[in-house]
C-alpha cells in the first residue's frame, strides 16, 4: 500500500516511547482504534497509522544538559497511508508534521515515500545531467559565483561583475538572494544584459556561463514570471523556496514551459532546522523534500565558512540529493564562506558531482573576480590531477595569491 | 523611510552585540559601508540597514545549560529599508531571516513594519467584527468545535457530526487540518451538504453556524477552488498557510470573489517556532505575519492542553491580533485539549473577543456533541454573568456532567 513514513527523533518526559509512538500513529491518522466495533475497524483499517519502529537512544551529553529533567531519548518511525492525503507536499507536510510540529520537543528526521507515491512527484527536471549538458562540462566539480552586493547598484555594474566572472572561467553565477526587483537592476533587464553580456563572454572564451536570476515577487505572479524569463533567455532561476513553499517550488518544476534549471536557496530555512529538538532535519528539508519538488541544484552552508553546519548534515543533504532513485539526483552546492584553499576538502566530501559556490573567496581575489575564478579553477583542476594546492599555485600566482590571503585547509 | 524593523534575540560567542548588530545591517543590506568612497556612500545611503537598538540581557538559567561555552545573550534590533525590496511577504522574510535564520542561534521575536509598508498588505478582510456580523453575535466569545476523526468516514457521518455541533449551539465549526480532498467526503460535497445541514440547524434553532471547509491541494489550484468554494455557498474557509506560504494566505485574502473569513491553522508552524535559539517567536508567526497576511482567525494552542504554548506566548499573539492599527483585528483561537471547566481561564486570558475551540470537550460529552456545545455555551454565560461554573452547573446538567468528567481549573 502507498505510505510514506516518517521517522522523528523524540525527547519523551513520560519515558514510554511505544505508547508515544502509537499516540502519534494513531492522533494524526484516525484518532482511536481499540475499541472500535469490528465494522469500523474493517472500514478505517487502510488508514491507520502503523508504528514501523520504535528505538531507545542513550541521550547525548547535550541532550542531558539541555533538558531539566529526564527524557527518555529515541527514533520513531511510523507509516502513514497515502489514503489519507492528497498527494501534494502542503498535505503530506500537514499530516505528518502538521499538529505535530507543535507537540514539545520532536524532530522529523527522516522521510520515505513509497515508490508509487515518490512517482507523483517530479523531481528534478534538469539533475545533474542536464545542468552539465547545458555547460557542457562533464569532467569536474561546477563553480558558481554570487553577485557582490548588487543592492543600490545600477545594470552597468551588474553587466561588468557578470562579465569578470564569465571570463574567469565560473560555470554559474546567481543572483543574491536578497536582490527583488528594484528601478536600477529590474527583473527583465537582469536576464537580457545577462543573456548578452554571457554571449559577449562565449565569444571571448568558448565557454558557456549560466546565470540564475532571482525568481521574486507574489506567488500567483511567478509562473507567468519565469515564463517571461525563459522567452528572455534566462538560463536558470534562483528561488528562496523557503519564503513561498515547496508546492510552489513543484509547480515551477512541472512547468514545460519553465525549462530551465531550478536552484533552491535555503533563506528562511535555518528556522526549520537549527534546533536538535524541533523541526526538520537538513537531510529531509533541503535533501529529500527539495529533490522532490524537483530543484536542480541546493544551496547549503558547508562545514567549512563561518556560517556553517555540521560536516554530517551537509553529507546527509548530499546523499539524499544524488542517491539513486527514480528522481534525477541534484547537485549539492555547499557555499558560504569558501574559497580556493578549501576545494580538496570539498572535492574530498562531495566528489565530482557538486558545485563549489563562492562569494568572497572569488570577488575578494586582489586582482579581481576573473583572477579569482582563474585561481578556482586551476584549484579544481590541481586535485582532480591529483596535485596539492601548492604544487598548482607554483604554475599559476592567480591561486598562489589566493592561497596566501586565504589559506588552506 | 518606509522600512521594516527586526528584532532578535541573538545569543553571541564573540561578546560584542555591537558589532555583531552592524554586522547584520550591512550584511543584510549593502555589504560594506566604512570604507567606501562618499560618492558610493551618497548613493547606497537609502539601503543601508540601521542598527536601531543593542540590549545586553541576563542569560536564564535555560540559557546557561543550553549552552557549554559563555554566550552574551541580548537584544538586536535593526531596521531594514523598503526600498531594498518588493512589498511582499516572501521578500520581507528573506531580507529580515533568509541567511541570518542559517546563522547559529538567533531567533527573530519581533517585527514592525512602517505604517507605508503596513498599507500594502491586506489584513484582515472581515476580521473580528465582520465574523461577528455573519453570526449576528456580539456579546460574547465564539465557540467553535471540530469535525472527529472524518478520515475514512463518509458524508453521512459529516451531516450528522455537523448536524450535531449546530444543534448544540457552536458557532463555527472546522474541519480537521489533515482531512484532504477524498472519495468519502469530496470538498464540494462538504461544502453543498455543510450548507444544507447548517440551513436545516438554522430552521430549527434560529441560529447561525458557519462551516470552515479545508482547503487543500496544489498551490495554483487554490484560488480557484476557494472561489469555487465561496460559490457552492462556504461560508468560511480553513488553510493551513504554513504548509503553503504566508503570501499564498494574502492572495486568497486580496481576492474579492474569496468573501470568506479565512481561518489560519498552525500546522508545521512549530517547526519554526518551538525553539528558544532559533526561528520565529509566535508573536511574530502566528500573531503579526498572520494578521499582516489577512487572516480573520487565527488558531494556536492554549496555555492548557496537552499540546500547549507557555502563558505569555499565547498573550503576545492575541495582542498581536488584536491591538490597534490600520489592519482589521483577527480572532484570537486558543485550541487544543479546551473543555467547558476552562473557560473562566480562556475568557480572563482572551476576553470577549476570542473564539474558545473544542474538540474532545465537545463530542466526548456523554451525552453527545450537541449536549457538548450546550455545556459550553452554559458555561460562557455563566462566566459573562458572573456566575461560578458549580452556579451554573446547577441550572446546566450537561454542564455538570462536563465539570464531573473534566474537572475545572
Ligand atoms: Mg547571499
Ligand atoms: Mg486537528
Amino acid at each position: 500500500m502507498s505510505h510514506i513514513t516518517a521517522t522523528y527523533k523524540v525527547f519523551d518526559q513520560k519515558g514510554d516511547l511505544a505508547k508515544k509512538a502509537e499516540g502519534i500513529a494513531l492522533g494524526l491518522t484516525i484518532g482511536s482504534w481499540t475499541n472500535l466495533p469490528a465494522l469500523e475497524k474493517k472500514q478505517l483499517e487502510k488508514h491507520k497509522g502503523e508504528v514501523i519502529s520504535v528505538e531507545e537512544l542513550v541521550p547525548s551529553a547535550d541532550d542531558n544538559r539541555y533538558f531539566s529533567s529526564k527524557r527518555t531519548v529515541g527514533l520513531i518511525k511510523i507509516a502513514y497511508p497515502a489514503a489519507n492525503f492528497s498527494a501534494d507536499l502542503a498535505a503530506i507536510l500537514t499530516t505528518m508534521f502538521g499538529k505535530l510540529s507543535l507537540d514539545g520537543e520532536i524532530k522529523l528526521v527522516d522521510i520515505e515515500l513509497s515508490p508509487q507515491l515518490e512517482a507523483q512527484f517530479p523531481g528534478p527536471q534538469f539533475g545533474i545531467s542536464g545542468v552539465r549538458e547545458r555547460l557542457d562540462v562533464f569532467d569536474r566539480p561546477l563553480l558558481m559565483s554570487i553577485f557582490k552586493g548588487m543592492i543600490g547598484k545600477d545594470i552597468g555594474e551588474f553587466q561588468q561583475q557578470l562579465k569578470q566572472q564569465a571570463i574567469g572561467g565560473v560555470d554559474l553565477v546567481k543572483d543574491d538572494e536578497i536582490l527583488f526587483d528594484n528601478e536600477l537592476t529590474p527583473f527583465e533587464q537582469r536576464i537580457t544584459t545577462g543573456v548578452q553580456t554571457l554571449a559577449e563572454a562565449y565569444e571571448e572564451t568558448g565557454k558557456r556561463t549560466l546565470y540564475a536570476v532571482n525568481l521574486t515577487g507574489r506567488t500567483f505572479d511567478l509562473k507567468e514570471k519565469a515564463k517571461r524569463a525563459v522567452e528572455l533567455g534566462a538560463s536558470a532561476l534562483l528561488f528562496n523556496v523557503f519564503a513561498y513553499g515547496l508546492d510552489v517550488l513543484q509547480s515551477l518544476a512541472e512547468d514545460p514551459d519553465i525549462a530551465v534549471p531550478l536552484m533552491a536557496h535555503p533563506a528562511v530555512s535555518g528556522a526549520m532546522t537549527g534546533s536538535p529538538y524541533y523541526g526538520f532535519s537538513n537531510k529531509v528539508l533541503l535533501g529529500k523534500l527539495l529533490r522532490l519538488a524537483g530543484a536542480d541544484l541546493v544551496l547549503f552552508p558547508s562545514p567549512y565558512g563561518s556560517v556553517a553546519l555540521e560536516k554530517q548534515e551537509t553529507q546527509d543533504i548530499a546523499t539524499a540529493l544524488t542517491t539513486q532513485s527514480q528522481l534525477k539526483p541534484a547537485f549539492p552546492v555547499p557555499s558560504a564562506g569558501i574559497h580556493p584553499g578549501l576545494t580538496p576538502l570539498l572535492i574530498n566530501d562531495f566528489g565530482h558531482d557538486a558545485v563549489i559556490n563562492a562569494g568572497g573567496g572569488i570577488h575578494g581575489h586582489p586582482a579581481g573576480a576573473d583572477a579569482g575564478a582563474r585561481a578556482f579553477r586551476a584549484a579544481i583542476d590541481a586535485v582532480l590531477a591529483g596535485q596539492t594546492l601548492d604544487e598548482a599555485a607554483g604554475q599559476q600566482p592567480e591561486l598562489r595569491t589566493a592561497l596566501e590571503l586565504w589559506g588552506q585547509r
